[in-house]
């Protein structure tokens, strides 16, 4: 088992559980708005999406962004009407979401032991540094990881980059995560190879992608019980 | 001048200007405030100073935690009174910091290239990873740099293993930074030296720290025209 010689896993929704902490303050957000307007009109959720696209230039991911993005927009579909006090309801919301609890996914740690068999393990996430080492302190995993990336954006210059300052040729490297658009479409067109673990719930911001899934360097584990013989399938094909 | 084997630079008021914009923030929030409260009672300050260090376990450093900051602390100031439209221009506040230019200090360039005529320059910077990500591309200053590390905390811990991946001893390590608490405080305890270069500003947080400014291994630079000297002189100390 000599094909890889890094396997690169993500972290958010891959890991350990962090989308439905996200969508839960979307859901709040709208009941809040919904005081104000009419939420028959459905304008929140597209408003939302459109200020935080505008804002990502700024702003980069995380909760701190999403947050700002939801006062912003709040703001404006109230016409200016919303209450100080349900802004700082508002602030809580962005708050909760950067303290909410680090719960891996079932059979990850399993996962991350039996692909550490295979090739030292890389992991890499985008968004919020503070955030994010935050997370991969408490998870308990920080030990399995010989080199932790947290980089702004996971595009292919990203990985580019990483695989040279680890002298990984990209053929050489499988990325393990739940979007297409960060975790596999920049791998694949590296020339490296992904396993896609598709998360129940994803950001409509990473839905944006071309990636043709029955690529020959592509494979789909329905679960982290199914990432060890997806990698094995990757390096006897 | 074999004395160093790495010269490292602080980003933020060392580099290029900073915290004036974090501070004209501030004067703009205290008049936003102003509006509706008594600013003679001078709690305005003192007040944000304290959400603000509540917050930085949560937020971190950067523009978009103080933006948080500044709205938390103005519906608490305001008993909830401030308007929509008012929240809506402190949000503007954050975005202005995080777009503000990247005016570099006057001699800094020719600074760094005497210094890597030394050694090895090593960028480490705390703060958010997007915006200093942003501010380091276009400040043209990325080449002169062969490793950048952006941080969430400037500590021993982070410097020792930034050190230790450099494969460079404390012992043969300096430190370029305005800040006596971020950038030669964690630097001189682990054996390395300083130069102290300070800014006509400083964040209230960065206060804080217990340097001896007469320590051997420190040297104090009035402006970036004076970094080269102060490096000579510690390299022949």
């Amino acid at each position: 088992m000599s094909t890889f010689d890094l396997i690169g896993f993500d972290a958010d929704d891959t890991l350990w559980h962090s989308e439905v902490y996200f969508q839960r303050a979307h859901a709040e957000f709208e009941a809040i708005v919904g005081r104000y307007i009419d939420l028959q009109d459905a304008r929140v959720h597209d408003e939302l999406l459109a200020v935080e696209r505008r804002n990502i230039k700024l702003f980069g991911y995380g909760a701190k962004g999403m947050c700002l993005s939801m006062i912003e927009t709040a703001v404006a579909l109230t016409d200016e009407r919303i209450s100080g006090a349900d802004v700082h309801r508002l602030v809580q919301l962005g708050k909760d979401v950067l303290a909410h609890p680090v719960d891996l996914l079932p059979g990850i740690a399993e996962a991350l032991d039996a692909a550490a068999t295979m090739a030292p393990l890389l992991l890499i996430t985008k968004g919020d540094l503070f955030h994010q080492e935050s997370k991969i302190a408490v998870s308990g995993l920080q030990s399995l990881f010989p080199r932790i990336e947290i980089v702004s954006e996971k595009d292919q210059a990203a990985y580019a980059r990483v695989l040279r300052e680890c002298e990984v040729r990209p053929a050489r490297f499988v990325m393990v995560g739940n979007s297409l658009r960060s975790d596999i479409e920049p791998v694949l067109a590296l020339g490296g190879a992904g396993v896609h673990m598709p998360y129940h719930v994803t950001w409509a911001l990473e839905n944006e992608h071309e990636v043709d899934e029955t690529h020959v360097r592509l494979r789909v584990a329905a679960s982290p019980r199914d990432i060890p013989a997806a990698l094995r399938s990757l390096a006897a094909a």
